[in-house]
């Protein structure tokens, strides 16, 4: 880090004297990643002349954010941009390809490599979040009949821009994957061995259309490099590489986590750097529906009214009951939503949990009922503990279902089960807590 | 998929017949993590025939999720014991290790490999969660002056259980790293090249006593397969592989999202699979420490009976503002613990933040401050309307505050800032919002 620093200033004195020959020089041995974040430091007449001078300027720019990338890339010359395009991985350039304007889309287009030009078609088809929007066709493939000398020399001189030399696809006339051979398998065996002979013909693969958080959660299962994406009619189409597996599971969890607490999302937003209003507008939508809820609660406590007034002592308790609700509820919710996002539970495992949830949930509500039923008794009488205690059961009770179903009810509406949010939850907890708590306390006490 | 199914049945048939050779050869074909699958099916007896007769038992066996090889190692024979240990990945096989009885760790200890039993030492005394408790020493080095083909003469003969063949790490002969080369660079540079003449020198690396959390990040951000390891000298210890990254990135992704609903946490537990009364025992505990803010709440109304008898109207609001606030504090203790957890920000941005913070709380509580208004104005009068609107902004901005300074406030004292639940945080801004709207509802009111 104290070098990445030394070498900024190095660069930075460089830059100065126009020595832009010897900037370039001094950004070279750094890998990608570090040279994007010292390019970004820099004005953007001085970037123009950095990512120009470098061999390698698409692979460099694929690590500036994606909102920097969207907001420079039309900033920059066209005769950059063209070199962008073209030298970028095939996934990152069709990202950054359809945030583009559609003027500026088709004055780029006709000057681009005509083998950019069909990636760029092809990849820009699939649906958003789909293994075909996410993978990317600069993989390598060779015929099954290669020898491994063979494959050794045609690696040799394969373009830089590929993903990976380290897994080789085979496939058939027809475009089918047939294997699936490793670059350690290929240096391991024996040099006049044919590919057919050594690869692997069982391969796990994904589909087109398959939503790219599966995609993620398959390579993490079997620990692969990267996942072969088929059609239907199992033609190799692209890759998926770990590291855009990673991405997706950043991404997918963020806006899980968020949702979980009631904020809309949207792919990349910073906190730190995101505008006021944004912030706001991304906060005030669930707020003000959520206040529709607390509407209720207040509906049931005006419609109890006058058991209110004749046992004030209830009122001490409604806070603690009725957050009790929410509080188990915001956690089954969440234990629910998580377990689907990871595949622990699948949807069709809904009504053997809500057995197992109602058994957790009497433990809960039990031992909560014991506690507070002892305070009851203490702050009024025998009959006080008793509509505490049952009522505490109930409120408990219907929380966890209510949590625990909330997310299935959700993504049977073909919504994301992640928006049974902690705060949505709590709400519908508080209204039926309330009623709960106030009906059973209008039964007993006017015995 | 349904290859797998029909795989299973073939097998399933051949150890029925007590054929193990033939079963072995069916599972061959397939990758280890399919092979793990399909032998965890089958009972101990056949597992044991199977793993006997494959060639990396280990590797496969690594694929068998952690709380399964923990109880299914110590039933096996010690013979196969010894085989498995010795094929794993150091990384893996020290997992398993630690978690052996002293007397289990003891008997194995003596019969293993030497080498085995080295990396077994040293990785066994790092910190949990450090990177040298994830790391694995299985990497390959080699010295600075080979040529191109000699470094590939060599990778050929390399072990089956080194990690990568695709990083190769030039240490000095003080084990210092001294840099990188990729199978890559290998095999596209001048054969009679040299290493030192093509390797990167920069090298990004991890410290051994680094957070696994942050390693991981460092993985993800340059993209890079590996990250090599070394203590305070400088000294290579090992490599932190992208699969095992994403393995921390998930787990303790799982442990923030379930503490963010106040559920505590156990690496790997299934919501699906563990006892009823350990998801108990994981839920409890929170949900009675709750129980005390509640009670704040409780005192707090219980303060102001007097007003509240009096206006009863009140009673129909208390819920909406109180809820408001809960909700606009979990909103603000999400994002930060999001952000914290992510790296976009950082414990010293706190100050920053705050001033952002209040600036979108006031557009968030001047818009709800809006809205109960005239609700109040509907329902009461215009001074009702009023005290709404001061409580609801005034509400709303100390939620937000308080949402956004408690994971910083657990950070400072030494806790998880993920533990700034939105349970927790509701229930003390309820607790405040109590007090904030019955105080100024009684200094208007009583005018």
């Amino acid at each position: 880090m104290a070098d990445l620093i030394q070498r900024q200033r190095e660069i930075s004195a460089l830059l100065q004297q126009q020595n832009y020959e010897a900037a370039v020089q001094a950004l070279q041995p750094l890998n990608y990643a570090d040279q994007a974040r010292l390019i970004q430091q820099f004005p953007i007449e001085d970037q123009i002349e950095l990512l120009s001078g470098l061999a390698h300027q698409g692979l460099v720019f694929e690590f500036f954010p994606f909102e920097l990338q969207r907001q420079l890339i039309s900033r920059y010359p066209l005769r950059l941009q063209i070199e962008l395009f073209d030298d970028m991985h095939s996934d990152d350039a069709t990202d950054l390809y359809k945030s583009l304007t559609d003027a500026e889309q088709d004055r780029i287009y006709q000057q681009l490599d005509q083998d950019t030009q069909e990636h760029l078609k092809a990849l820009s088809a699939y649906a958003e979040e789909s293994a075909g929007a996410i993978m990317s066709s600069d993989y390598v493939s060779m015929p099954a009949d290669f020898t491994m000398q063979q494959a050794i020399e045609a690696l040799r001189h394969e373009a830089h821009d590929r993903e990976t030399l380290y897994l080789i696809y085979v496939t058939n006339d027809q475009s089918q994957l047939e294997g699936v051979i490793s670059l350690r398998q290929i240096l391991q065996a024996d040099r006049d061995a044919r590919i057919q002979q050594v690869m692997t013909k069982d391969v796990v693969t994904g589909w087109i259309d398959e939503d790219q958080e599966s995609i993620a959660r398959k390579l993490a299962e079997y620990d692969f490099m990267a996942l072969p994406i088929v059609d239907h009619a199992l033609r190799l189409m692209g890759i998926v590489t770990y590291d855009d597996a990673m991405d997706v599971v950043q991404a997918e969890t963020t806006e899980d986590f968020l949702k979980a607490s009631a904020v809309s999302t949207e792919p990349g937003m910073s906190i730190k750097k995101a505008p006021i209003l944004k912030l706001y507008q991304k906060r005030v939508f669930w707020l003000v529906i959520l206040v529709f809820g607390s509407l209720l609660s207040g509906l049931g406590i005006s419609y109890y009214e006058d058991i209110i007034a004749a046992h004030i002592v209830l009122v001490f308790f409604l806070p603690l009951l009725v957050g009790s609700g929410g509080n188990a509820g915001s956690q089954s919710a969440t234990l629910m939503v998580r377990a689907l996002a990871t595949g622990d539970v699948n949807i069709r495992d809904w009504f053997y949990l809500l057995g197992r949830e109602t058994l957790v949930a009497l433990c809960l509500g039990g031992t909560m009922a014991i506690a507070v039923s002892i305070l009851g008794y203490y702050r009024g009488d025998a009959i006080v503990a008793l509509v505490l205690a049952l009522s505490m059961m109930g409120i408990v009770l219907l929380g966890c279902l209510i949590g625990m179903s909330l997310p299935f009810v959700l993504n049977k509406l073909k919504l994301d089960p992640a928006s049974a949010s902690a705060p949505l939850v709590t709400s519908i907890c508080d209204a039926t807590g309330v009623v709960v708590y106030l009906m059973i306390a209008s039964q007993l006490l006017n015995l």
